[in-house]
Order: C-alpha cells, then structure tokens, then sequence
C-alpha cells in the first residue's frame, strides 16, 4: 500500500499532544505525495539534500531547517546567493522536508536525549529522567580525560571542548543535547544534583562555560563538557531512522551523517 | 583631588546619547566612594574579583556581568551555592563593580570592535566601518590557516575553531566581536560586500556555522574564523584600561586577563 508524506508526519506527531506554535512542519513538498524514500538527517544541509535526492528519497526528515535559524524560512534572507541557490535544489528536486523537532524533543523519554545516551551507552546508569536533560551516575567515577576520549570515539569525533581539569573524576553527569547547555537549564541542573560534570551541545559561552569556571575556582570542582550541538543531536536522529525502518518496511529508509562542522587550528 | 566611582561613570557614558534598558550599571559599591585603584576586565568572574582586590582597586569596571547571564543578577539562581560564594567575596571586598557594556560598543567607533582591529593590526586595512563589524580589506589575500595562525599569536590564544578549507584564500574580512556571530547579523554581511571570511566571537551552531558550510558545498567558498566570545571582546576591554590610565592618572589602573576558558581534548 502506498505511503504518503502526511502518513508519516502522521506517525511521527501521534504520540505527542499537539503543540501550538511549534516550528515543525513540512517545509517543501506535498503531503499527499507518495513516499518513495525517506532520508533523515540533523540538519537540512545543502549536502543533506543532495545526498537524499542522489539516494532516491523524496521525503527528507530533519531536526533544524533549511533556513540557517531557529524559526523562520528564506524570507530572512531575501538577496542572498546561497540561500537562492538552496531554495533552487529544493524546488527543482520536488523533495517533500518535514522538520520535526518539537514533536521528537516531546516524546517520552525525549528521543533526542535519548538516542544520545544510547549512543554513548550511558542508558544503564541512568538515575532521572527530566523533560530536558538526563542524569547519568557511574558505578566508579572517571576521568574527563577519559569521558571526552570515549564519547569521541563512540560518537566519531575529532574533537570535543571542555572547562575544566582533564583529571577531574567524574561519577555523576547531567546529560543534554543541542542547545540545551545555556544557564538556564545548566546551572540549576549542577545544583540541584550536585553535578561533577555536564554533557551537552552548545550554549552561550559566558553563560555555562563562565560558571563552570568560577566553581573551579572556588575548589568547587565542577566540569563541563560541550559536543557540539549537531553532534549532540546527531545520535537522536540515526534513532529515528531505525524506528522508521521499523514502522515503513516497504520503504528504504536512510540515514545522512553531518560532516564535523568546526576545524581546530 | 579624589576621583569618585560616578566620576568615573560619568566620564565613560559622557560621549554616548542615554541608552535606555541598558545592562550597564553599578552592580555593586556606593558611587560616591573614593576610587583607590581601578582593574579592567572581560567579565567579573571569581578570578577577576579576587585579583583586582588583590592590586588594591576598588573599582572593577567589567564588560560582562558576575552571574552568568546577559540580563539578571544573583536572584535568577537562588540557591546556587557558587554563586552565594561570589556574592559573599563582592560584600566582603566592598569593591565597586560596574558593567560597561552598551555604552562601550554604542561609542563611535565601537570601543570594542576597535580594540580587536588593533589588536590584529587591521587598522590600516579598514574599508568600511558599521555599527556591529568592521570590513577589512587586506592588500593582497592570505590563506584561512595564516590569518588563523597570526590572530592566535597576536591574542595569546592556545585555538580557534574554523569553517571552511584552511587552504582557502581570504582578502575581504568582516570583523566582529562577542555574540555578533549569529546569522542575523553575520549572514547579511556576507552578502553585502562579499566577503571572503568572517572573523568573530561566537554564535548559535547551526545559523552562520551551517550556512558557511552550504556556501562550501555549493563552491561559493565562504569561510568563519570563530575567536570565542571572551577572546575577541578582550583587547576591547584592555584598549579601555589604557585610555582610563590616560584620563584618571593618578589612580592606579591594570587591566585582568582570563585564561582560555576551553580546552580541546
């Protein structure tokens, strides 16, 4: 039987309840188009888009959206060279993109948190779920050093950014992903648990990575930890191409990996 | 004759029209106090505090402010034990801390894009000036990896985190410092005169990050050189030490460097 756009996006929001003012929703395409390839990915590069289309895909899911903000579409940039000439690919190409980035974040557990804690295989140690960020505690306690070291290999990462002692042994972490590494997640999450170290994407650096700071000053000892936001999301949505696979069987199903965003030099 | 803490505000706010609902102010100390010493820093952090009363000023003049957030003091983390700590050592000191910040980029030229021109030695090569950046235009064009190389060694920096092939040869430059990094700010300016990189503080991952990235993909050859956000506020900060030292010269003034607040594992 022959799967549409709107039966997917249909699968993909029923488990949640509505959310208003969300900024998921299908960017291009038609929802009544039939589904012949589904490719998911974080964010809708121009690389993405591409390989998707090379891959036979007609309907790209992805977390952030085409237009290089949080909210908002191409309007933003209207004489710009290279959004004009994205807004070109994915007209010319008919590929259908649905963001889904609210509805995933609302799941329960959220299915971003969640697929970076399995992709770090932390699942086992988790001692509290929260609505934005996992609380992970090791039976032994480990070095930064050594959290950093497997976190880039599982994660497959050329680098990670950290405040704090790479000897600081670590037992108790709180773990979130994207953007979710600004104060006001991260400082009363470190409080409230007593935190050696917070995982996380990104955040305003004199937020966080400031705080952290002046509690290492202070003989505090605390530790932060920053994957990078794509890199940290990465991981949540490699899970939702496996539950796709699952769910749409007759469907080829893929899933198309970011480059590492940031070179070191 | 003594110089009061309000002599000193008022001779930093006097050549800018008032700002309204600025962050900028006394955060702490009486403003008729008699100012012993001054010390300049990025942000009022722990380290900041310590070692300006350890110099002997009473008045710490900071860009950022001491509790980790643009907007907000100490009641947004109520029962932080860190930040308790901090407030404990800034009503102890008695020292006077006051935030200069809007007044400091709303001077003409901004205090702190020009303290990062200088500091790069760009001066002689600015073609246009803007309120939030400036457009360097270099004689002849130099590769990503020296202009990366050089602005390390001028600011004293251990890394900077690129997009964008290091090969990559660069001869219009936007410059800004601090969170100017974001896409509303950064991807327009691109447009406007073509640039070949843009050199900044820091911004959200996946706006002018993501968009230089699809630049390269489509061949369009687009670069971004991030600083961090303290690293390129820094010089600004200390470039107003120095006028400080000029104007007040019988007060003691000394600029407080941060450490790199990252490291890279």
């Amino acid at each position: 039987m022959a799967i549409t756009v709107q039966d997917v996006i249909d699968y993909l929001e029923r488990p949640v309840k509505r959310i208003d003012n969300t900024v998921d929703g299908l960017n291009a395409g038609q929802p009544l188009m039939e589904v012949s390839g589904i490719a998911v990915t974080f964010v809708a590069s121009q690389h993405a888009i591409e390989e998707a289309v090379a891959r036979g895909a007609n309907l790209l899911i992805t977390h952030e959206g085409e237009y290089f903000s949080h909210r908002g579409g191409q309007e933003q940039w209207p004489d710009d060279s290279v959004v004009a000439e994205k807004r070109r690919l994915i007209e010319q190409s008919g590929i259908a993109i649905y963001r889904f980035h609210d509805y995933w974040h609302a799941y329960k557990p959220d299915g971003i948190t969640e697929g970076l804690k399995d992709a770090l295989g932390w699942g086992t140690y988790e001692r509290d779920e929260l609505s934005y960020a996992s609380v992970i505690e090791f039976p032994e306690a480990k070095s930064l050093q050594e959290i950093a070291h497997d976190a880039k290999e599982r994660l497959d990462l050329p680098h990670v950014r950290v405040v704090g002692d790479p000897a600081k042994m670590c037992r108790l972490i709180g773990l979130s992903a994207g953007y979710r590494g600004g104060g006001a997640n991260s400082i009363p999450l470190f409080g409230r648990y007593n935190l050696d170290l917070i995982v996380t994407g990104e955040g305003p650096e004199w937020e966080t990575p400031e705080y952290v700071r002046d509690a290492i000053h202070q003989g505090a000892g605390r530790a932060l930890l920053l994957l990078g936001h794509a890199e940290s999301e990465e991981p949540g949505m490699k899970r939702l191409a496996k539950l796709l696979k699952c769910e749409f069987d007759g469907v080829p199903v893929s899933f198309v990996k970011q480059t590492p965003l940031f070179n070191i030099l």
